[in-house]
């Protein structure tokens, strides 16, 4: 028996998140039974597509329910199994939700080896979002060696890890982000050619200064008037990959003002999620690893501790009070 | 010696395009001088695209010179050649302009068989018109068997390619066309599954009905308010070729209202011009010619008689006056 303390979506919000939406439940787990296993989850990963979820809006997935715990990916140790897969003491990375612990009959439960890895890097580079930046710049954009390509959020858990694959693959590299502090993280630490910070008032005149002979590839994970300035800096042949749009989850929707961009300068613009691409992720997590062993790729974190900071994490997260990956540690 | 007469532009639209923005000119063609050919044109084509060569906005093209030859696909007879490549009375495409005569160093000019295939249907489905709908459909929507691919300016030079290709593909088609006659054509001729006349006041429900369980791939011509319904109906995966905005090259821009699209439904949007993609037009053409011979592919044409009809036929294209691929008779 386990005395398992969860978060539960209690209510749907109304315009922007607030803590009230959320409910701490408290029970007990049982021992697992035959085939299961249960986990203690060590950090929770907050990432801004659970806004999408707490909405009843028509979306690619079904909308978390009312009353149970919210969906989150977790990375945790082993400590109760009856699954032959499992032992006590396997770490293990999985969507174990905002909770302590969690059970299950052990699919979507993955084991990762932490000797050189740090456990929470497979909520991070190693994981969901770095497959994620893995795929958006490979498939969509395929940077070509001099090509240059611009980042929005450029130091958050996906945008860092774009960044520097562009820069891997030969192309030159421009960030947003958010202040200056960020700014100098993504040139200084992170690689970036260039940062423009989209909280400056003269965003747009850096921005062009920044672009040089124009943007031939676009991760797009924010949206808003950042966006529209990027479309004015778009090169014949641009690619647009449209993996998030944060700014407008609580905010005005991002339009596209007018259609024509896609004729005169023949764009590609590609939403794209990738739990649709399951079968990518044992490469992407595998060139993913070897960046990270080879000293190449570098991310950073911002821990919260305990459960109960997580509604509060999750708010600050989508208003960019983030520096790198948003975590929880839960233990 | 050749008296020739020849259709410049005048001035630049402000707004719409009128017939006093065309001036004709009479001049004399001298006899070909070393390497060069002289064609008597037969037929000239118009296209959409010459809009936005009016304007001197940037585009993807120069704009047309102010008092130069108005651009155009031709077809017609060599009259006299000093160019090994060419004889009298060969028949050739190229793009000759606005003008009874063309003179040459022969480059772009490609002689045609007319044994089966009439003339002027290398400036329609086995030309440039043919190519961009092959192209599109193609590499950008790539139907599968079963989907559902909506072609917008249905019964059009390309559209009316795109349609049969796409049945050819096994795919379900859709148009949206202007007027009940155009409807009947697409379905009855065509090969279209359903037609929407996008002139209807009842438009919206006609394409949600016509839709079915939704649309997988959207070649888009025109733009405007039917685009913003197809929207609407795309299914999860949908593809839309941006083949060309004729809505808004005299009206109002064409907006995506909401980039969270892409997202939800994991959409891709492309732009493209066909003149990029040179290296596939023997291959297009080579399959446009075996769907022609083997009596597949069915198409229509406006023919307007005499070089003066051409500012009128190309103002009358503008706004759905055609019936099929819009030409005008020079001989």
């Amino acid at each position: 028996m386990f005395r398992n303390r969860k978060i539960v979506l209690d209510s749907r919000p109304i315009d922007k998140v607030s803590p009230g939406n959320f409910r701490l439940v408290e029970d007990t787990l049982p021992a697992p039974g035959p085939g299961q296993v249960v986990v203690r989850h060590h950090y929770l990963s907050l990432d801004p597509y659970m806004r999408g979820r707490m909405s009843d809006a028509k979306s690619y997935a079904a909308p978390q329910p009312l009353g149970e715990t919210m969906i989150g990916g977790t990375v945790g140790e082993v400590v109760a199994s009856e699954n032959p897969r499992f032992a006590p003491g396997d770490f293990v990375v999985g969507m174990g939700g905002w909770q302590l612990y969690g059970s299950s009959d052990g699919r979507g439960l993955n084991k990762v080896d932490v000797k050189a890895i740090p456990l929470q890097a497979y909520l991070g580079p190693l994981g969901m979002p770095g497959v994620t930046a893995w795929w958006g710049l490979n498939t969509i954009i395929a940077p070509k060696a001099g090509e240059t390509v611009l980042v929005t959020a450029a130091t958050g858990a996906v945008g860092s890890v774009v960044g520097q694959l562009a820069k891997l693959a030969g192309a030159r590299a421009i960030g947003v982000a958010g202040g200056p502090e960020k700014c100098i993280y993504a040139t200084e630490e992170l690689g970036y050619d260039a940062c423009v910070d989209h909280k400056s008032a003269r965003f747009a005149e850096e921005l062009k200064a920044a672009a040089g002979k124009g943007i031939d590839g676009v991760f797009e994970n924010v949206g808003g008037e950042p966006f529209l300035q990027a479309l004015r800096r778009l090169n014949d042949f641009a690619r647009i990959a449209v993996c998030g749009l944060i700014a407008s989850y609580e905010g005005p929707t991002t339009p596209l003002p007018d259609m024509r961009i896609f004729l005169v300068r023949r764009i590609k613009v590609e939403g794209f999620i990738v739990s649709d691409h399951l079968d990518a992720w044992p490469r992407a997590i595998g060139e993913l690893a070897g960046h990270a062993a080879a000293g190449r790729l570098r991310w950073r974190e911002t821990v919260r501790q305990g459960l109960d900071s997580a509604p509060q994490a999750f708010i600050d997260l989508l208003h960019g009070g983030n520096f790198g990956k948003m975590l929880v540690k839960m233990i």
